[in-house]
């Protein structure tokens, strides 16, 4: 990882390091649909209107255009990449509404891309691992428990260190500012989304100017957003903080679905949770369980996997889709996993076994060899030419393939296991590799 | 696949199309790695220049630049979209060679895009399959042999139907016309590159007209042209057509290495090749081995899998890397197959195992259940609320998934097949569906 991207923003990888990134996707892949989720994709490309029209990130896209439409790319351009999984999910939703069933659960792990300015740890490029799940008009409660299960329990198989959901509701949030006489709620959020960046003091004085809050409704709003705890019932706490108010519907719906997200978490997935009622998501849609991720040892990543409830993803006439889901930023994670040591790859190549020359004129008979490990799953190589044995050696060595395989002039077989030196007869058609050895091992260091 | 899509050009698949495609991507990956090839992603943005010096595709380049570069995004696109995957790939091997174990085999499976103009079976965006090994300095002959095996493996393996690798070596048409007279070789590939387009006809007149040829030469062009056969050793009928010329050097390799690929082809994957001197590739930079192939009763897709020997894939200073690869044009042959109805998946979901609610208070003992099922490596989805079992039953079947599991007040577990109806008392930790029931299966019809 000490080499330079010969464009910045853009993260290619290593062979070795492309192996973790495939243990990883394989990883999601697995959990995902254990737990019944399909897997889609949506093209790179959207009309440029509809992903601007989701605001926020308007400079950051990528517009695209052919070349071929010579009178002004910048007047032609229509499309652009997307910069994230959400806004083509629902239009892909709204598009197949007739040839999907309710509630859709999916999958979606691709790439997006952001015009952000490049910076370490921040890509132009980078893969995204979404959930969703989708209802056609309404869509149970317990989905939003579903999906932070299953988010957290793909976060623990890919056993990257220590992590922590941070929950909140934007019902119990929004609910507890009308409560206490605060109508501007989206200003609200927006200012305390900006907490843990700008400070209480500073988040006080955005509440009284652009929110009309008084300052003890402002003390009221910053008490709500330093509640942070493992205990899943928070009502006591909030309630608490409301004085002589009395808590509106919304408000004590919000307390609720808190409250059953965490006990749920907290019995499924010890010790991965925390109520953190300062936790906002700038973006406008999210409407219930809000949810951030920080990864322990590695705080500056910001929210390593975030999201939540929509009761609106998308709609078609009067027809209305309610979600809730989860993004995981991968490639992120993955850079400073890979950049900090802790994960790598056993070798460098898919090959278990490299199958040696005698002489050149053995190359067909190799790999007859070759193609009996082969068949039985064993990735295997065949040498190119029949140099020196040591050689050929060094040449599996390097690349990190455990054995290598001789057979002499009598056509009998030996394996040698490079790393021990240990040489034993083997029959091409028995023999296997420890278990261990059969792909590359990802190892975890320092753990 | 009767949905239109509303962006032409792209495609998106429905979840039940897409486990086909998984399916076929997991394949080439089995297979490719079982042969010792690495995975590698580039980037899909690359400087305009690099893109356009490869000539031939100048107008289906799409071009990126940032929205917010607005003193005219025409005049500032600087990049483009990669429009295959070998000249990312020479790129990545020049940027990387200090990292990198030559020679160095590698699979690459990635969209790319083209603009080019909508029409049935042409995507704007696709999947290319690639695999090439590279050398640095030089690179032995017989990975030809490797690379061509490893793709009719690979297509073998995807099942796609009968398929017909069309081989043919550069050396052996550059020499035979430089053998007969004619120096302008490169024109003469061209012409002969047109043969099924516009007929020999009109391409004897274009041998005469911008190669140089007389009507004697151009006759022998064709009839090299003309040659088609599975026996592998085509030397005699190729130095026949010679008259009284002598062949030269480039000749008689280029004999020797298709006799030796069709040789390996036909012993290791009989019936999966021919040789056909009528192979020209338009490239410039193919130097050995040219490779199509056509998937029979699917003409109309043209060549599925096409590449071939380049002497120079890229260059560093004075260090020149060749290279031998081969692509398969993934989308095209998916849409196909997935059109005729000759692969489809045998459910739209992963799930094996739809757990029911008696009581909608039963759901965290049913998620229990998913568990312990999921914990074995079974894909269960939990009802998301206590309907009428008829209900939960409907949503099942509507989605392929195969078994549905029901608990009872006393706690007991039974297990219907839905499709026979047979019920069964079954143990959460023990209860194993069929195993051809355990993930979708792919069907391939009508074979």
């Amino acid at each position: 990882m000490a080499r330079t991207a010969s464009l910045s923003g853009y993260l290619e990888l290593l062979p070795e390091e492309r192996l973790v990134e495939l243990h990883m996707l394989d990883t999601l892949r697995r959990v995902f649909e254990a737990h019944g989720f399909s897997s889609i994709e949506s093209r790179a490309v959207e009309p440029l209107e509809v992903l601007l029209g989701k605001g926020e990130i308007d400079k950051e896209v990528y517009a695209v255009s052919r070349i071929h439409d010579d009178d002004g790319a910048a007047a032609a351009a229509k499309h652009a990449l997307h910069f994230d999984l959400t806004v083509p999910f629902a239009r892909y939703v709204v598009e197949n509404a007739g040839h999907l069933a309710f509630p859709f659960r999916r999958y979606q792990i691709q790439k997006v891309w952001r015009g952000e300015r490049p910076q370490a740890g921040r890509f132009r490029e980078f893969t995204q691992a979404d959930i969703d799940i989708v209802g056609d008009g309404e869509l149970p409660f317990r989905c939003d428990v579903e999906i932070a299960l299953v988010m957290a329990r793909a976060l623990e198989a890919l056993r990257i260190g220590e992590f922590t959901l941070r929950v909140n509701s934007r019902k119990l949030s929004e609910g507890f500012y009308r409560s206490i006489g605060l109508e501007d709620t989206a200003a609200v959020l927006r200012a305390v989304d900006k907490l843990e960046k700008i400070g209480a003091e500073r988040v006080a004085a955005e509440l009284v100017e652009t929110a009309g809050a008084s300052e003890t409704q402002a003390e009221q709003a910053l008490a709500l957003a330093r509640i942070r705890t493992s205990e899943p019932d928070v009502a006591p706490r909030v309630l608490d903080l409301l004085g002589d108010a009395a808590p509106d519907d919304l408000l004590r719906q919000g307390l609720e679905e808190l409250t059953t997200v965490m006990a749920e978490l907290t019995s499924r997935v010890p010790g991965r949770a925390e109520a953190d009622l300062s936790i906002a998501r700038g973006l406008d849609y999210y409407t219930g369980t809000v949810i951030e991720t920080v990864l322990h040892g590695h705080e500056e990543l910001g929210s390593v996997c975030s999201g939540g409830r929509y009761e609106s993803l998308a709609t078609k006439g009067r027809r209305s889709f309610p979600g809730v889901g989860l993004s995981i930023g991968l490639t992120r994670l993955l850079s400073a996993l890979l950049d900090s040591g802790e994960v790598s790859a056993s070798r460098k190549v898919p090959t278990a076994v490299y199958v040696t020359l005698r002489e050149d004129q053995d190359w067909p008979a190799a790999q007859d060899v070759a193609d009996q490990l082969r068949e039985r799953g064993i990735s295997a190589e065949v040498a190119l030419s029949a140099e020196k044995f040591g050689k050929q050696i060094k040449y599996a060595d390097r690349r990190g393939i455990p054995y290598v395989w001789f057979t002499d002039e009598q056509g009998r077989h030996e394996v040698k296991d490079i790393r021990s030196g240990q040489q034993t007869e083997a029959d091409p058609a028995s023999w296997s590799p420890a278990a261990v050895d059969l792909t590359p091992q990802i190892r975890f260091n320092d753990r």
